[in-house]
């Protein structure tokens, strides 16, 4: 078991990335000053799967389990579904000291620890992600919220876990998609952080893609240390944490323009990392030979369903609602190199319409 | 003009209390660095009164201003009113810059704080408080929230503004009724915590009730810095500033027994404050005397709604669902001697009953 501490005063937290930690949740929770009711939240695919288990290991260890079942997928990450669990939790009489756990991906932790951060101002809660984007990407950070149906995650807070459990082989049952909709994210960090970690991501590809026990768990973890790094320094995102968007521009744009429902969020920001990819080169910041290497590596994890019939002026209209504007300006996460980012703003349409299209192309022909 | 700090490390902020403020907002947003977009929000009535001297500094500073007007009163605080200001925002495309200004009482601040909180993952905001109640309490110490249909201020979250801004000249519109309800818990400051502020606010009761400007400027100030203080100390709820819940166990109950339709909150908080009393000298801390000096106090600031005629009965069942509840055990705010309390829970249900029938009978008989 490897062990991520996430340095943020008295608000720290441990990341724990093993095999088998499902079966030990109590053990985990134990160790944690929270108290002795845990309501357990999961969507139903995945509480079918991993919902005993958890149980069980609480049950044994003395906790008073709940559940609380939701519906799956982004169009439910909105406030409604946040409201029924305050109601179930009142009904159940939650108190301050009550634990909210979620069990599942990234829309799963997203609710639950918008819920944790408002239910009376406050309540403990233990992130247990299931998905490749949710270990190395949603669980880590702080963000919290839900989606408007104006926008995505215009409603949220910034609230930290007690801890979180990342057990790899969930990622056994993860569909395949899924799972390469996370390694996009994975290969995010090499880019803008650091140089060796993307060398070895592009070397151990194939180990990756079959999930190998020992691969994931480097993965993971390096993912996780990255993370920290960054959100340690720079809880509230200003500066340094804005390199976590590298792709998200676009990528929250694509994702926006068809309504959530045809793209994992990892395949639009993959769109998005080879658009940032390609205006980088324009930029003057990397040359024709590392963007080409860099999308060829992102096209390789495996198939990503095709984006160029979505109209450009529909992203466009898009990025107008993106919450990371500053203003007028729509700000971009930039490679200087690969490991290195610049921050950089007013492009205009015309070449972003023209890096977009050479994302989307069938095969990176620039 | 008096000046508050709140101490909270780079979260620390300014109140600040004097005459004619509100024609000055612009000078005094400007000494922020916030962004150039202010957002106004305001119930009717309110804006009415005071929002176009607002405005109008604002504009004439070369603020762009807005203004969202929502409904009046308890029963809108909820996440009803919340989603409607969340929707105008993102149409009118307010960005992270964008500031979110609190004009109004407790109400009005306590949804405008949530807003900012919880929108974009928190935007900066300022509070205008209006009324004696919101100047001495709502607006000082972070808490921020919404009533769900089964319990009051249930949804929230800690969230601190970037300035308060306390024109003591817009409580002499305030209706007598509200500014007796805010003298309530300003008396509340003095039992918990300053005895000489208790016998100021005794000795110069009259001037008070007449609200004369140097009486009134002295006492919000007074109670700002301890709200401060205590706040500063512990700015999540948990032992210190448990103290000022003085009065709140048996308030809320009785403010949700009626449903918030019948008693101002400072008007149930006044019962909660002589029941706490009464149940403070019968465990033994303080004397008969001190205890009928005290009620005589509260009760000498004008005439409270009769609270006799509800059920003790639904009163308990309200306390179930309290969110100050720890497990099993409610937990009481008791007074060592005036200007210090005790934490005290355990109490059985027939001795609450008795204090409580103490504190609505018609005249303090005990």
């Amino acid at each position: 078991m490897k062990k991520v501490t996430v340095n943020l005063g008295h608000r720290s937290y441990d990341i724990l990335i093993g095999q088998d930690l499902l079966a030990q949740t109590s053990r985990l929770f134990e160790q944690q000053s929270v108290g002795k009711r845990v309501f357990l939240i999961a969507n139903t695919t995945v509480y079918d799967l991993y919902g005993e288990v958890v149980e069980q290991s609480l049950t044994d260890g003395g906790f008073d389990v709940f559940h609380i079942l939701i519906p799956d997928g982004e169009p439910c990450k909105n406030l409604h579904t946040v409201e029924n669990i305050y109601t179930y939790l009142i009904a159940q009489r939650a108190d301050r000291r009550s634990t909210l756990a979620a069990l599942g991906g990234g829309v799963t932790g997203d609710i639950v620890g918008f819920v944790a951060a408002t239910f009376m101002r406050g309540v403990p809660y233990i992130q247990i992600p299931t998905t490749l984007l949710a270990q190395v990407d949603s669980s880590v950070g702080g963000k919290t919220g839900v989606n408007h149906r104006l926008g995505k995650n215009l409603i949220g807070a910034f609230y930290q876990p007690n801890l979180v459990c990342v057990d790899t082989n969930s990622l056994s049952t993860l569909p395949e998609r899924e799972f390469f909709a996370g390694i996009y994210e994975v290969l995010k960090y090499g880019l803008i952080y650091d140089e060796a970690f993307w060398d070895w991501l592009v070397e151990h590809l194939d180990s990756i893609r079959r999930r190998e026990p020992e691969a994931m768990e480097t993965l993971i973890s390096r993912c996780c240390e990255i993370k920290a790094e960054v959100t340690s320094l720079d809880e509230k995102e200003s500066d340094l944490r804005r390199i976590l968007n590298f792709g998200h521009t676009l990528g929250h744009a694509l994702e926006a323009a068809t309504e959530y429902g045809r793209f994992k969020h990892g395949e639009a920001v993959a769109y998005g990392m080879m658009a940032a990819t390609h205006l980088s080169q324009r930029h003057g910041q990397i040359d024709q030979a590392t963007c080409n290497r860099i999308c060829d590596a992102i096209r390789s994890v495996g198939p990503l369903p095709e984006a160029r019939s979505v109209p450009f002026q529909m992203l466009s209209d898009a990025i107008r609602h993106d919450k990371k504007r500053e203003g007028d300006q729509t700000v971009f996460v930039l490679l200087k190199r690969i490991g290195q980012t610049l921050i950089a703003s007013g492009f205009d349409n015309a070449l972003l319409e023209e890096v977009w299209t050479q994302a989307v192309a069938p095969t990176s022909d620039s």
